[in-house]
């Protein structure tokens, strides 16, 4: 039975965003994938900006993308996010980006805690309870 | 007879900031500002990492540009830049991009010297010196 | 009496448009202003998508913002737009953007209506109903 | 005995571009990713508009970045780009970006080759002569 909880968040493509063909530029999933994250800790009761006050920050150190099929201008976007990994000093959060239903994208990021000094502390027991359940 | 200088740097398009219409979208230009802003500190010799450490921050409070023809993807850009106005606590950059010698873009950015805890300061002398060659 | 129509649109600042001094980059306003533009547009029921459909597109000819105060990441922005001239091939269009209140930013585009080819054109007779309520 | 060829690159860091921790913010990387995968094709005496015009898109199906040491504002990065692999329908370029011969970031991407119509191609017999030096 999987104790991870899926959190949504819809986003709407600015014209900024989207590229010559008409496609949304590829790295601009990555904001798209921060943004569904920030809401995600939002909804969880731990605001990334709380997080930040108890000295914690979750640098990513690792990041992937898989492009299906394209998005465009002014499509509204649903991005499914879930924590599906915390282990030793690394947390790991999945991603799928659908419109209408059709799957677009789904990634991954890996992230640490450190401290603002720069030190990897052990993840944030908040972190452990409020994205896996326990 | 002008006693401020120009200063030229040069940019390449990336597919990143070009639009749907294939023409550079139109916040990037102020991008392009800050570069060729930050190019021209630096050949003045007082690059902005190094007034950041003498405790001044440059915030822009206004900023401003006219579209008269449109970059495309992988062009190389030419701005020309040059310090026009240190008066009280507010500095003014005027920009000029071409392309080929065709003028696209004119603009302006209006700057104040603050201090880290955010206290409007002076313009520091080194810029009056550097920019307006007094 | 005013006859210009004032939109309303909010945005929640990313951590992607933040700089060192954690505060939104200056041309990410710009952004925003694009986002309640379309917002504006949609609601005036007549989507930017569908204007291009036509055959007319909406390039931006000037841009200007003024900085009061900073934004910061995760702030929710609330931003008022209105359509306050149209004349000759040019349509101009003022924001406002506060947080909890405080006025943050002002600014303002101009616009004009071109075909796909580049040609002027004069302005959709819908955006005069639509945005000045003639 | 490998047959790619490596190519390289440089990039200054905008302020634009790095986030509150003073990093480069993650998504960025990308931007640099394809900068340098431009001055590749260009070098290669393949420039990506001359590509384009031949009806030949190489739009990104998977992106990955593994982030080692950030990079900071202003920071002179150096990016090395080869093309390690085309097979079937997929062509994969690989990225190292260093500051000063420290390795900060490793990535790479996978593209494809479609038609404007959105036909997935053969490789362009050119990418395999340039890249892989066959």
């Amino acid at each position: 039975m999987p104790t991870d909880k899926i959190f949504r968040h819809t986003v709407r493509v600015p014209y900024a965003q989207v590229d010559i063909m008409g496609f949304v530029y590829y790295a601009n999933y990555f904001i798209y994938f921060e943004m569904a994250r920030a809401e995600m800790m939002r909804e969880a009761g731990l605001p990334y900006t709380e997080l930040e006050k108890q000295g914690v920050m979750l640098p990513v150190v690792e990041a992937f993308c898989a492009y299906k099929s394209p998005a465009h201008f002014d499509d509204l976007l649903h991005i499914a996010t879930r924590c599906t990994e915390i282990k030793g000093t690394r947390l790991r959060i999945e991603y799928e980006i659908t419109r209408d239903g059709a799957l677009l994208v789904t990634g991954h990021t890996v992230h640490v805690c450190v401290s603002p000094q720069g030190k990897v502390l052990r993840p944030h027991p908040d972190l452990r309870r409020l994205f896996m359940g326990e």
